[in-house]
């Protein structure tokens, strides 16, 4: 009870912070983001990488390597959900488990990979999905300087929640490079079409 | 032996991801900081506050609230370091823990509040933060625009480490607002001159 007091209070008040602006966004209509069904992901977004979440020694191991757009795409059957960022609470970790709990179902579906992107660096959001115990079955990568959001129309202002420059939430299903399934949720506190529950319909 | 190994390894990388500029500092001598030994840290700051690390559930109960300089510097004997990040490894992990195992000599010398900032928000502070189990000796503030450390001239791209916009490692000894010392690491990799060993032989 308490529980869903509590989720209740977090998503409006995400909301509300958002100032009461509220975009329109249906499945296979994004809104203002330069994405839609159609686009392809790699070339929407040029010279752009993600950085594969890890440890901060990982990351010197590996000289604070990227991962370009392609090697993610290319040849591959994805599906990926954005949100506003690492331990934000409630709603986002609504989300993640909300993935995490229906793995087997996107492997019955041929999924090759279940993506979770952020505007977080990797080493935050290796922490954070080491405590949600979700880095066996999903992949975690950084959009650090939100560049790959920038690309897809997809970044949004969080400042009034402390958070600055992050992305909406989201979820779409890539197959080798060309989106199929966009879904954007009208507000970061809303917590709808970017399920995994819903995705599992389109695909 | 290995952790040894690490370390120069974590350390000597973000060396070199620094790209081999080198900018000379020591106490009392800011480089390029704008702020120096006598600065009012309030007054160079002008607007800008932080934010108290705290979860994201707390966030939204406070409203999203952040702390004026002033609350944080005013009539109170302050000693704060900064670092380029939560959950950035080795280098970092030392700073924090050094400050921690020190609390009660800095008590010892009436000192009021120790503090450490980072550019990053104030939710993955917190559990960065109660991740070393720093939370009862410390107190964390995030800086999430950078805005502070803008304000002091003491920002730093860390962006070749997938960082983006932080800052320098540094600590200061602030009495009601007036800087009576600032140390600033040459490089974010170094853990030298702002040790909290430092630091309080200099009070």
């Amino acid at each position: 009870m308490a529980s869903t007091i509590l989720k209740r209070t977090s998503c409006s008040a995400m909301k509300s912070m958002a100032g009461g602006l509220r975009i329109g966004a249906t499945p296979f209509r994004a809104f203002a983001a330069k994405v839609e069904a159609g686009t392809d992901i790699v070339a929407a977004a040029p010279d752009v990488s993600l950085q594969k979440a890890r440890s901060w020694d990982d990351g010197v191991a590996s000289k604070f390597s990227t991962t370009p757009l392609k090697d993610i795409f290319r040849d591959r059957r994805v599906v990926i959900f954005g949100l506003p960022g690492a331990y934000t609470g409630v709603c986002s970790q609504q989300h993640v488990p909300s993935y995490k709990n229906n793995i087997d179902k996107f492997r019955d579906e041929k999924v090759d990979s279940v993506i979770c992107v952020a505007v977080n660096d990797p080493y935050v959001l290796n922490a954070w999905a080491e405590k949600l115990e979700a880095k066996d079955a999903i992949e975690f990568y950084g959009d650090f300087d939100g560049s790959f959001h920038k690309s897809l129309g997809l970044e949004k202002d969080l400042s009034a929640a402390l958070l600055g420059p992050r992305s909406h939430r989201w979820s779409a299903f890539v197959v080798d490079g060309k989106v199929k399934v966009l879904n954007v949720e009208e507000n970061p506190s809303d917590f709808k079409v970017s399920s995994a529950e819903h995705i599992l319909k389109q695909i």
